[in-house]
């Protein structure tokens, strides 16, 4: 069998397509494991895996730890908050000391852009990104084409566009990444001051007006407002942001064809999508979820096959 | 097998007495399992169990935790203060988000009343309420019952008071109905300012001197006062609390029959009762520890033989 | 098979030298385990752990808690910011319910000398020091002597100096104890703010100057600068410190021969030693870390021996 190209999972930058393909196929088979009673396999038996969080997380921490489980791995949770990282200690000398302890594996949430590339060049354990910064968050860009895969058969000739923060968003990049790669066509869509101007170099339209880039896609990816940061000052104001580039049923209603509505979660409901759009049937947002676990356990299954 | 009524275990108001014999019958096979060197029963073996707290609680999670790890459940804990809650998630998204990774069933504290019965209404999964506000803890009163039960063979006929502050309590709430249920007879006794007024219509006795409602009961159960919660405003004070209503050996030595002692835990010792009383023979607060992971296994089991 | 002289491992003084030999040649064999691609022996199935940490710690909890996996028992973790003890519960109260749910043993860290021993006298569980204040931490001493023996095949005769904050130290007094026992000469070396004046009547040399002392000895035990401890006012000042008792490559490339360095973690890189000391070929801190998972193992697999 061939194996990925790559001995981590750092960025989807640093993937090939064929590996996305084998990914998915993999994904395919979980997801078949998952919806049977008895949802286990034994593929990880005897590996032991460290989920480091040095930033909270819901959802991606336990979907991470449900793929381990479902995988029959070992798992250790470490979250930075109580953690020896507060008495001053390196990242290096943190993750080192976990893999002395015979850890086989490193699921790293940061909030640093490029901690788990730094991280990989001087520890051996294969390290898979969870999140770093506003750098990428490949799994999430896999379980998105993934969805859009399942929907549509395939993602090539999609047009996709991403509504909302690009700026501060990893989703946002390592989404653009994997579509293009995949053969998507990408659009960013959002206020001015929340697209970076590289953005057009990476192959993707910019279009400020919600309703065009609506009626131009087969898929709408309405990123999440990040309320609870406190360091980005948000302009426009939240209430100008739904005004102007919230999705509500009456838009979604008017268009001219029936796109498919995702979102990356936590959803802030009335701020840039209504419930009545959350929970339509246009909406795969869950399927988003459920598919998260299946890919996730592909990317640790597939990486784990890289060591032998 | 005859199984339950339910599919949620939400409160004591929605069971049967079949319900509850039914508990208890269960209960105690499991508490035969939990003696035994090997503890471990492979019931629920591929059944996932997310215990969702919105709320701290070391000995309800605990003892969740275990009961589910002693029926070979496969067992995730989500912290809310860790949680993508504070992002201003809702709590159906995040439940909904969690059911989507195929999580089967759901054991949730929450500190709003209602919570629970909310959420059953609109998420697929089982849930299991280890408490919601003020309102019900209905595993508590099972596992209550089940150890007066233990004590004297039954239940129906015996005269329970309980002692504290009712009004904030959801532990008094579900013993009421719960212990009503199966036939005993309940009083309350605590200060008036710390007793409702509808607690007659749930066919209580109200007694506000101690000595008299020890004189009377079989099966003293002493609250605790919940000083950790600022939100509560204690009148008569903590010292006058103790004063009127702690329980010290010497009134339970003057009484004219060995009462039974029971208290929910935590305890505050020197508050509500002394530690000779806390310590004493005629305690079975220990046995309420031990039968709470017995009594959590049987409703477990019997709620997850539900969905089949 | 002789085992443990004792049913709990509260602090180094309560062990023969036997009891040091025996743990060491079971941690040989469960190193060897943990080296195989299959790291899991069944010797603890059956078997519920309870971890209680009262203060945060990374390594510790993480190494006891892999130690109790790879030996196939339960674990349920515990830790004190989420419990009831902020409820204004009692110490022996809250493990004697955690025991009520049927626990075989209890890893505690606690802040306060003595909680060990407090509560092995207050609860029939065995119970596991993981540091007690500046009392002892005794896993920690078995596996620097476990280590100093790996690699100079035996600990009797080597000349071991601990440098640093002896004073607020319980890794200090358990290597002392560990070492002596076992033949080793010891020194600490620091400054007389951080010696304790006892400290000789445990037959240790005492040193001020750190060249002197390096000078002298086979292997050197860097001590963390436990900067985060509000309540320690440290004299001299941190870069005093340094200055005077950090070990860096030129002090190291100086001395007479090739000692070997240790140090507990977590490192304080720049403080007490320098990276390049801490990555060189004389440190052998990961193989410290490394060690601990099967000492820890070896420590709870003879005392759960005990109980049979």
């Amino acid at each position: 069998m061939a194996g990925l190209s790559t001995r981590h999972l750092l960025g989807i930058k640093d993937l090939k397509e064929s590996d996305l393909h084998l990914i998915f196929e993999t994904a395919d088979n979980f997801k078949t494991v998952l919806n049977r009673p008895i949802k286990k396999v034994p593929s990880l038996r005897d590996v032991t895996i460290a989920n480091i969080f040095f930033e909270n997380s819901t959802r991606t921490r336990l979907s991470f730890e449900l793929a381990e489980k479902r995988l029959s791995a070992d798992v250790v949770n470490f979250a930075a908050s109580s953690s020896s990282v507060s008495k001053g200690e390196t990242l290096i000398d943190t993750v080192n000391n976990i893999l002395a302890m015979k850890v086989d594996m490193v699921v790293m949430r940061h909030p640093y852009a490029g901690a788990g590339v730094f991280l990989s060049k001087h520890v051996k354990a294969q390290i898979v990104n969870a999140g770093d910064g506003a750098h990428e968050h490949p799994t999430q860009a896999l379980l998105d084409a993934f969805s859009i895969r399942e929907k549509y058969g395939d993602v090539a000739g999609k047009k996709v566009v991403i509504v909302g923060d690009i700026l501060h968003s990893r989703v946002a990049l390592s989404n653009i990444l994997c579509l293009k790669m995949l053969g998507a066509e990408v659009m960013v869509c959002g206020p001015t001051t929340l697209i970076p101007k590289y953005i057009t170099s990476l192959g993707v339209k910019v279009e400020h007006n919600l309703i065009k880039a609506l009626n131009w896609c087969d898929v709408a990816n309405m990123l999440r407002i990040q309320l609870e940061r406190q360091d980005i000052k948000y302009f426009p104001t939240l209430r100008e942001y739904t005004m102007l580039y919230g999705l509500n049923k009456e838009i979604l209603d008017s268009l001219d064809k029936e796109i498919t509505v995702m979102h990356p979660g936590p959803i802030n409901r009335g701020v840039e999508i209504t419930s009545d759009v959350a929970d339509s049937k246009q909406s795969i947002i869950l399927d988003q979820v459920e598919n998260g676990v299946a890919v996730r356990m592909a990317v640790l299954f597939l990486l784990a096959g890289q060591t032998e």
